[in-house]
């Protein structure tokens, strides 16, 4: 067949999957141009709700009411408020997720938080004294596992929360977890999907097996929340932490969230414990004591106008299942990558992303040579992904927004960028 | 005098101050109606630049240039930026403030590196292990000092700080810390004011005795920056923290900043070193090397649209002496206590404010019984403070916005009500 009519083909075909798919309406909900926005895993795109009701929050409700506004505008519950709209989206039941700070900050207070709560030392009042927990029965709990192929803040962060609690840090391939998992372990953290090669790991039985080791499982969600069905609660995650400006299209930087099991909260003993989580903030008491629930995750003041924003973002998910979203993502990749090999001439680029369905996110990960100019110049012809050293090009996948002819002419421009 | 001719005669002098206030042109680039809005001491009131600005950041720079606006748009430098942007109104010379993350997040930055700082631990690199700076010349050093009438978060995270670092904490009165203050002291946490009854604590004397101890001295500006000089680098201060949102009118949450200073930098060494402080963010490099400079008390994505509504605040400044705010802000408090000791009955309200303008900050603070009934009833009535329990009313005065006229009738409606 001529590579004329291969391209007709596979654009038939993105024509009859798009009139097919289901969520095809959600596209009118956010402000696209004619781009291919393939980069929605790193900055999702604006959702049409947002800039009139920041408008709103900043006009009447900060301008007007101001200081009124914390309670007559719900400012104060937003937290927990929108951690609520998240919950459904990563498989939480209310009550689980708080949201503020950055993730790396979330990243922080889980692992501490997770080493604590695994060496069973008591928290959450002034008397608590310095770190050891001594006579508890997970005092001898020294390690932490972490991702060694994790996006490298959570290993950062990692770092200091052992040096601060003194325990090692042990970083490990995922796979690696269940054996290496102990006694000494008290707590593992993981990414849902790599950032790199856009592998997805095996939450369900990664953390049945540091559960089995008496450890914690705090699970990164940055890349897998609102792309695909998580289940926090069904598999029995302890901690988990992601951030809200990938597939939950919050904005850049907006607020990031921190989900504590229920069976946990009681417990849970956070190192920034602010004033907001204190569970009387306006009695200004000189002794912390904590709030109950997952309002203990908070720190200080909540950032409104950032977090309102992406309250007003998680409109575009009323009506829409996560199945449904993971069912046209991988249908998506699917046929993203067949396109790639049909369009661009064998060995220029290496999928590094897996094929099985069950171990792949949202994203495909090609490597390239010249990468960094290759997506400079596909940029420059409107199809936008980005570009991670040394020598991949990711193509982010987000199913609200990215349609099938999207993916088609991705990898037709890949193909002609690569031929030029 | 009869009550009419005094109402008469204090009005008369409002008017006159209100007509030589260099600084009344000020009050038309903020969004106001005829409120009198003593509360920017909580919620500074909306700047007039801020809604176009935000617009225009989530329409054009999230909306339509979506990831190429972290550079096209200089969303990734502006920590440093709007940093840059504070330093003056605090005393301090560019490349020592970032900002980001909320006060009381940046307030275990500062106390941890602090710590660290003063104990002479090596840091910045992954090879730091675990706490104690075995050898070194600060190691006996096992005390955290901490403001007792601070604000409780301060409190509550210096406890936190002491509990990961191995300190003790020790809460006093600011007056006992040159005392007591010694060679086991670490790192002094204190307010610049107190947030409840507004007196203003000495920063300059306060920080020389804590550094002639051979401690850090670092300290709290939320409601002194923008209210008042500081002098940062002048007074010697080591680290300080400040929130966005009270004088600087950033908005409920606005990002708060964290001041290192620049002798420091080079060591300090961050509890929470997040992808965005490491020297090469988009290396991912599994090992953590710390940035340059204050970039290194980054720690997360900043969060952009709080930041750059932030950015647009500030623009209020522009030709403002920080020196003709003091001055206006004493004038202010001093003819608000005229007005009140005219015109409420004796017994009624007792100022737990200091007379003395050395000892004063931006506020006025009155007890008063039934305080949380009054300050609802004079909100009724247009006057706007807020409570603090048990017994307190809290009137903030913010130079830029805030009329002689308005302390006048402040003062007039706090008579009528607790005559009514």
């Amino acid at each position: 067949m001529s590579d004329r009519a291969v391209s007709a083909r596979l654009r038939d075909e993105a024509r009859s999957l798009d009139a097919a798919d289901e969520l095809r309406a959600k596209r009118a909900e956010f402000v696209l141009d004619d781009t291919v926005y393939l980069d929605g895993n790193s900055l999702g795109a604006l959702p049409a709700q947002v800039p009139g009701r920041v408008a709103d929050v900043i006009a009447r409700q900060w301008g007007e009411l101001r200081i009124r506004s914390w309670d007559e505008s719900g400012w104060w519950a937003a937290p927990e408020r929108i951690g609520d709209r998240i919950a459904p989206l990563v498989g939480a039941a209310p009550g689980q997720i708080v949201v503020g700070d950055s993730t790396s900050v979330n990243v922080f207070k889980a692992l501490v938080g997770a080493v604590r709560l695994a060496r069973g030392e008591e928290g959450g009042h002034p008397g608590a004294g310095a770190s050891g927990g001594a006579g508890h029965p997970g005092e001898g709990r020294d390690e932490i596992i972490v991702d060694a192929t994790t996006f490298p803040t959570d290993g950062y962060i990692a770092q200091s929360a052992a040096r601060l609690t003194g325990c090692r840090l042990t970083p490990l391939a995922p796979a690696d977890v269940p054996a290496a998992v102990s006694s000494r372990t008290a707590a593992v953290l993981l990414n849902h999907a790599d950032y790199r090669t856009g592998r997805l790991h095996d939450l369900p039985s990664l953390t049945a097996a540091v559960r089995a080791a008496g450890a914690l499982a705090v699970w990164d969600l940055c890349h897998t929340a609102g792309a695909l069905p998580v289940g926090l609660d069904a598999h029995g995650v302890d901690l988990a932490v992601g951030c809200t400006y990938k597939y939950l299209n919050g904005g850049p930087g907006s607020p990031a969230y921190l989900y504590v099991r229920e069976e946990h909260q009681a417990r849970f003993d956070s190192p920034l414990p602010g004033w907001t989580s204190h569970v009387e903030p306006f009695g200004m008491r000189p002794e912390f004591e904590a709030a109950q629930g997952v309002t203990r995750g908070r720190v200080g003041t909540p950032d409104i106008l950032s977090m309102l924003a992406l309250e007003a973002a998680l409109d575009v998910w009323d009506g829409v299942a996560v199945e449904a979203v993971r069912a046209k993502s991988l249908a998506l990749t699917d046929f993203f990558l067949r396109c790639v090999a049909a369009y661009v001439p064998k060995g220029r680029v290496e999928s590094i992303t897996p094929e099985a369905h069950a171990e792949r996110g949202s994203q495909v990960a090609l490597r390239c040579e010249g990468a960094g100019d290759v997506m400079k110049r596909l940029i420059e012809r409107g199809v936008v992904g980005d570009f991670r050293a040394p020598d991949v090009l990711r193509f982010g996948f987000t199913p609200l927004y990215v349609s099938f002819a999207d993916a088609e002419r991705a990898a037709r421009v890949l193909a002609e960028t690569l031929d030029a």
